[in-house]
């Protein structure tokens, strides 16, 4: 049987602000930008104390993913991973923007559009290895948007 | 490197209101529904302004989904790329309620059953060709239900 | 045409309280553990009345997802898709901690690693045959964390 079991319990304070901002960003193609750092300082700038940070793409040949901070090799080897799930070479109908259009929408929505990210004492929560990335499925660079959605104190 | 910059910041007004409610949607088989409508006549009806809003499906083979929105191509070829990385052929255990019922569960699995939404200014923010779609997985026509849960001014 | 309609309109408690706590979880392997239960027994515990918990998994080898709760062999039959779909035997770089590593972190980016549930009336708002699971992909037993944090009445 699995052990569960509940910790670190605390109250904190009342949500009282709403703050939003938009992330822009300029990708180079098939690959994975990290975006933990900007929102990391947008929540210190602003702040922020205790809430909780929606994150939304507004694109659907692009999306958010939490992943492995540490090695590089892990980024090339999702995005391999999905282009063997999602391949061009697959008898697509959408074809008219190029054979990277359609593979583009299925990763998106096997991947994640929109997250909710916990803020405590100031700080974004995240595990040690983890960090936010928007992921580029496009084969080109793309300008891309990312709403950031604040609630809490 | 990629660029990444903090633009479009507002302050909104503080939360201050929670609202529920359940969209019912009945579904025609394999495919998906357009429910953008739906929710953001909700938004107006109820006046909300500023806030997310938390979408919940409440079943286990269908699902929520953003994708583009022009091109209904997508959508098919959405289905038929589930319909490859879950097939009825694979070896399922869970087989008493039809071939279809355990692809319908991994399909849900691998898109998503929670989003959460920002509302801005009284408006749903979604991209240009973002729309929010029910997906539905059984062969057969089903009624579902996708909470809502608004938390905002 | 799907017939679309909005129902069970509830307005709730305004949103005055922000609580968090961790659930840690023993793993046994590869498999699901469900946390329903725990979460019910927090939400109970502090008496939340109207709100989201949003969930928040801290590792990238392990996952969140709602799925099935009534037949064992959805969960088998789960497990045995993702490594279908993210196979060991693919030509992954990442492989210093072991062939079960990269197909987990893959694995971890096709679920889900946040999640925002809806509390009503003081009671997590879930489908009828629907639990929240810990999806641990590595081999081993491992030691789990995942973050809860509620925004609500």
């Amino acid at each position: 049987m699995s052990r569960i079991e509940i910790k670190n319990e605390y109250q904190l304070d009342a949500p009282t602000r709403q703050v939003v901002a938009s992330l822009e960003i300029d990708t180079q193609g098939i690959g994975v930008t990290d975006m933990t750092e900007a929102i990391k300082a947008w929540i210190e700038k602003q702040g922020f104390r205790d809430g909780l940070v929606a994150l939304l793409v507004m694109h659907t040949s692009a999306s958010l993913t939490i992943q492995e901070n540490a090695d590089p090799d892990v980024h090339s080897d999702l995005t391999d991973a999905l282009a063997r799930i999602a391949p061009e070479s697959a008898p697509w109908r959408h074809i008219a923007e190029g054979p990277d259009d359609m593979p583009a929408h299925v990763k998106s929505a096997l991947t994640d559009t929109s997250l909710a990210l916990p803020v405590r004492h100031g700080k974004l929560v995240l595990g040690t290895w983890q960090a936010v990335y928007l992921v580029e499925h496009r084969q080109h660079a793309h300008a891309r948007s990312v709403q950031m959605h604040y609630v809490g104190s």
